[in-house]
């Protein structure tokens, strides 16, 4: 099958550009003498994520409890849940545990958490694995490293006779705030060394910190060194985007992930193609304007080269409608109505999330079609 | 099933509102004499749908082809398509005609769209009927109704032996960039007249126009008169959202859907909830801030009461955490880790688009699950 034979909007993957990314981090990681531990938030894809472990179902990180059970079924056994669990969730990742016999490893910030944790695990005789979340200067989540009240977690989960204290994560996703490398590298310091003095602290503490975990896609790439480090979780470097791109850590030849859209009017009144492709198909997203102002929702491509097509972007969208904006009246002969342009996303992760499925392609040929698991 | 028994986050739908604003909208337009035809792309749902038409599968307006394909193989015999059709497409728009009788009705702007249909479905031994898209001051897309190439277009398809001109459609989204109602008023009357110059021209050419269809829910529910229009189009009505209320369209009470998050973490040093909910179980929209600023992306009410809480909205999100600072730290003590909210978002028909399903709730009480046709 063609690209020209499916119907507008989907979602392509460039498995080319899939091979060279995943192999590129792998080695990466490989030459850094650290672990890597692919987040599958992105791409949310088994044959995405077999890519990215290298053809063994080795660790990684989900952001829901939804991929977690999906791939441990599917024959993960080491799996990092890295979004802060609550009370409420407990029975379903118990329910994976027991089902799947998958090394579960759960992430809070809360001392109440871990102490409901601990009354759960007792009552079902299971036992339930944490590391404490540490900010490294996000300030999204995450304790300091020297905050009290951060050994005061690791130890109400270390003395629980049905958790196990398994080490610290952190997230440096402040590095995004910077498009300047010498930038990056300092947040990527920072990370590392806010992470290795929570483990510190633990291992002083007379406790056990297997786990020191790291990771943005921008810090990994750029930190010096992963000393004290044993794992790395990123996810975008696999598809890449505008926003990265934007933070200038791809190439625009590595971007992956972009929807097939259809021209579906010319509006000269407006001076505007109009795309099948709006708010649903490519997102609301608008993080790569930031540094890279004209981005809009969007930048266009031809559909078989991937060549860009001048600066022609999505400046406004509807639910199912896209607004390119055109100054020279060409464009209308280039592009007529019903032709295909493929759009280039902001942010992978959140324009893929509208797709049940990857169509994947090498060039103008449909070569396979990958599920993927969305929602909660 | 109680509320407190779903893990979190959850599209909640609000069973009491949703009859209220669905029988509303039926009563203004019987008031008005006017046609209903509910645009199920804010619901995508067989339940809601059939609030939205009183019982019966009455004539439905929908934005995809996959929706005019469920709505249609349930029964639904009377569908607009409104999203301006491509070549492509066609055999889609054909097997859903031949599979189940419905008279589906395409859309389009293009010339060259009508040619390639007709000659389509002189190949396939099959009739499609068109309206054609009128621009009535939005300029997204559709044809001026004084244009020459209006006129054009619609002798090309009434001409054709196996196409059907069944009139013209406008859709004024420009009505979403005030919030004065007078102003609302203004481009409601502009609409309808648009659609009333374009269908006169088509009388007058001697050409049948027995559709005329207008429609956004602001101009609906604002414009004085329907004279000239058989049919009004509008979906999110059925919910409202923080947009529509910034607009002044709406109560806050009308508001039925929203989604239900857990507060996941303290972030005290940040002084903020942190919520599982973020860009993706809310959207990226922010729709509603331009005229109500410090809406962010959505805000905070009591899981049970629905009454707003305080002025708390998620400021930042990131793919699953939502950040709601905090200035009382008091909000700590009502809002513990592990207790619930519901976020009101900013614009339903995209919020909904991640969900499968709704939750279907009366107060705290889960009364049932309905579920979306979401992708293409």
């Amino acid at each position: 099958m063609r690209i020209t034979d499916l119907e507008t909007p989907r979602l392509l993957l460039d498995l080319d550009r899939l091979e060279r990314n995943t192999a590129a981090m792998r080695a990466h990681c490989r030459s850094k003498s650290v672990a890597l531990r692919p987040h599958v938030k992105t791409a949310k894809s088994l044959d995405v994520t077999l890519l990215a472990t290298g053809g063994e179902p080795l660790g990684i990180t989900v952001s829901t409890l939804k991929e977690a059970d999906y791939f441990a079924r599917a024959g993960y056994g080491d799996i990092l849940y890295a979004v802060g669990i609550v009370p409420r969730k407990l029975a379903h990742a118990a329910r994976i545990v027991r089902e799947t016999g998958v090394d579960l490893v759960l992430v809070t910030d809360a001392l109440s958490v871990a102490l409901a944790a601990g009354e759960f695990a007792a009552r079902e005789g299971l036992r339930l694995s944490f590391v404490v979340e540490i900010d490294s200067g996000e300030h999204r989540s995450g304790l300091l490293p020297d905050a009290p009240a951060m050994i005061e977690l690791a130890r109400a989960i270390h003395q629980h006779p049905r958790l196990a204290l398994r080490g610290v994560m952190t997230h440096a996703g402040h590095s995004y705030a910077t498009d300047d490398p010498a930038g990056i590298r300092k947040v990527a310091r920072l990370e590392c060394e806010a992470a290795r003095a929570a483990a510190e602290k633990l291992r002083g503490a007379g406790m056990p910190c297997d786990i020191v975990s790291v990771g943005s896609t921008p810090t990994v790439l750029l930190a010096e060194s992963f000393d004290g480090i044993t794992e790395v979780r990123c996810g975008i470097y696999m598809f890449w985007d505008l926003s990265q791109l934007s933070r200038k850590v791809c190439k625009e030849s590595d971007l992956a992930a972009s929807v097939l859209a259809s021209v579906i009017g010319h509006n000269r009144t407006a001076g505007a193609l109009i795309l099948d492709a709006g708010a649903l198909a490519l997102s609301k997203d608008l993080g790569a304007n930031a540094f890279m102002p004209g981005t809009g929702y969007g930048l266009l491509c031809d559909p078989f080269t991937m060549e860009r097509l001048g600066d022609l972007a999505v400046t406004i969208v509807h639910q199912e409608h896209g607004t390119v904006p055109v100054k020279d009246e060409a464009w209308y002969e280039r592009l007529p109505v019903g032709s295909l342009v493929r759009v280039l996303p902001n942010h992978a992760c959140i324009t893929c999330a509208a797709y049940d499925s990857y169509d994947v392609v090498r060039g103008g040929e449909v070569i396979g079609s990958w599920s993927r698991i969305n929602g909660w």
